[in-house]
């Protein structure tokens, strides 16, 4: 990973923020700008034409700071991290500190204003990490795509083991044990399987609910692997597929091809969502797709861009996006499929290798 | 769950707290106070004698909060969560509406503020509801109870296929195959399996690195179950222990029954960490205890009250926390056991059913 890269131009994006320096809360954005992947820790980064950090972080983490941490000085506090972390930019010459106002809790926020006495002004700055994480390097790219395809591999053995009468949670626990066996460090979110009329549940969390005769199955779950997330949904059915139900899964199909089809540099990301909904409205399920079309991935299962109705962002070479259209209906279940795919400098490439025709179990 | 109780008692919690009505943001104070287990919400509740409560969400959750929420009126947002959760404060009567300072990000806040148009005057409140769960009712503690006996039972499969060569993420692999068989619903936190020298990080995930021929393995890991969290540590050795070793394990083991031993009602959280960590100081140990004695379990994993040097803040019936002193030494690696202890009328109970004895595979 080049932290080098993105420490300098985050130091020169402070300048053109106006801020002296900032102070860094968010686990995700410290991993991304210094390598540290604990969860207890913040990062001072001082504007400059050479980046100054120092990573502040406490006893539990001395090794583990030693191995990871790469560009910034390591300080093992013995104070709350927050006090060390104030007197470090004190002791600066910083007059205006800014910090992560999307993530930094009120309470927090006031506990700083205290420790810093006046001395330094407070500045809410958003966003600022997040857009360099907007757009993956060659690095981070890699990384996506071998935890993308350790994903895909994946699904193979979780419908090797679907059938009637066995619970949704054992088939996620097929899954979850081959993730490990294959390397990868988690899941990046809790494993949904949701069959039948729970299939009708966008977010249906694998429960102890036994797997109907006949239904379709949500499968929708990511890996980590070297610190990135994948992020995958199938719709398998059990059973012989009643007409009515292969037209949804095929509706929700077309839908979703039109909008990995919009995704290209330039285009706003509310007409990638806009693709695919129009034809699932004229397919007649106007109002069943109750979310959003996709979102971004990389170190963080959720991340910029939002792939959503009225989203002015334009997509650009190097964002990693779902694309993930479903409908959800009380009497005939539902159906989500979901890819990720890169922005190239041409148009796209779906990442995601796994085939999306509709599987009988 | 007594749903109806804890929204009593947080009622009127809110006219001793002078304010008219609170806007929950935080998931788990959520789930604790009408069961929702999704992932986004806002939970408005009026100060009273009889609670009045609306529970906002987006339409992925339409059915999940059909099905879940108790005890609130729910509703399906079409604009952001945000929005209709001020315009449900605003067309209340309420004056001042408190908001989770520990949870709101400062951004949040500012858009609260900008939503309310002065209308309304906000006031940022910190533990209200968590002062609540800090104390669990007979529900949660069956709840914990069961939590961790699932997570004590997986342990002898762990064991089992322990040998050098192995991967730790092996370990962590069959830990969380068996945990899902027997009904889990996912793992508390990512599991800690700490081989050797990596044995020597209080935070060692389960890496690819194998298991040595010689040396301590820490296993840290907990299960959820009906929504709550179970959490415990073995620390066991592979190969014969040299004297040294089973000096430090000894050391451990001791400092951890002392503080167990020391819990009672009405005992500050301090002293149950001074038990331990005076017996490891005089056993030789001094500074290489290097985080807090435990913690509070719960919906959270990490909830109060803290376990560590200096909180006076006195321990009562109900509360369910963890015990689990350990020490790290760059030679000889690192030992750790924790309990989970229930703080009874009496004295305590120590939930987790697991033996202690040094266990060399």
């Amino acid at each position: 990973m080049d932290y080098s890269a993105r420490q300098m131009r985050l130091a020169a994006d402070l300048r053109s923020a106006r801020i002296d320096a900032v102070l860094v809360t968010h686990m995700a954005n410290i991993r991304y700008l210094c390598g540290f992947s604990g969860s207890a820790g913040m990062l001072l980064i001082h504007a400059g034409r050479i980046a100054k950090l120092t990573f502040f972080t406490d006893g539990r983490y001395t090794q583990q700071a030693a191995e990871e941490v790469k560009g910034a000085r390591v300080v093992i506090c013995r104070q709350p991290i927050v006090v060390e972390a104030c007197e470090g930019a004190r002791r600066s010459r910083a007059k205006v500190l800014g910090f992560e106002a999307d993530h930094l809790p009120y309470s927090s926020y006031q506990q700083l204003k205290q420790f810093l006495r006046g001395k330094i002004r407070l500045k809410p700055v958003a966003g600022l990490v997040e857009r360099l994480r907007l757009i993956k390097d060659t690095d981070e790219i890699e990384k996506i795509r071998r935890a993308v395809i350790l994903g895909a591999n994946l699904l193979p053995a979780a419908l090797s083991v679907i059938k009637p009468g066995i619970k949704e949670t054992e088939i996620a626990a097929e899954l979850e044990l081959q993730a490990r066996r294959s390397g990868a460090e988690g899941m990046s979110f809790e494993t949904i399987v949701a069959a039948g009329e729970r299939s009708a549940l966008p977010h249906g969390r694998a429960s102890s609910q036994p797997i109907p005769a006949s239904g379709f199955i949500i499968l929708d779950y990511g890996v980590i692997l070297a610190g990135y997330c994948s992020d995958m949904t199938r719709t398998v059915h059990v059973g012989p597929v009643p007409p009515k139900r292969r037209q949804m899964y095929e509706a929700v199909r077309e839908a979703q091809l039109a909008s990995i089809e919009a995704v290209r540099p330039g285009i706003a990301a509310g007409e990638v969502d806009r693709a695919g909904r129009e034809l699932l409205k004229k397919a007649g399920y106007d109002g069943y797709f109750t979310h959003s079309t996709g979102h971004g991935v990389g170190i963080e299962i959720h991340e910029g861009p939002r792939i959503a109705k009225g989203q002015v962002e334009k997509l650009a070479p190097g964002m990693v996006i779902t694309i993930e259209p479903g409908i959800y209906t009380p009497d005939e279940g539902g159906v989500r499929i979901e890819d990720m795919v890169l922005v190239t400098a041409s148009g796209n490439e779906v990442l995601t290798p796994a085939a999306k025709d509709l599987v009988a179990l």
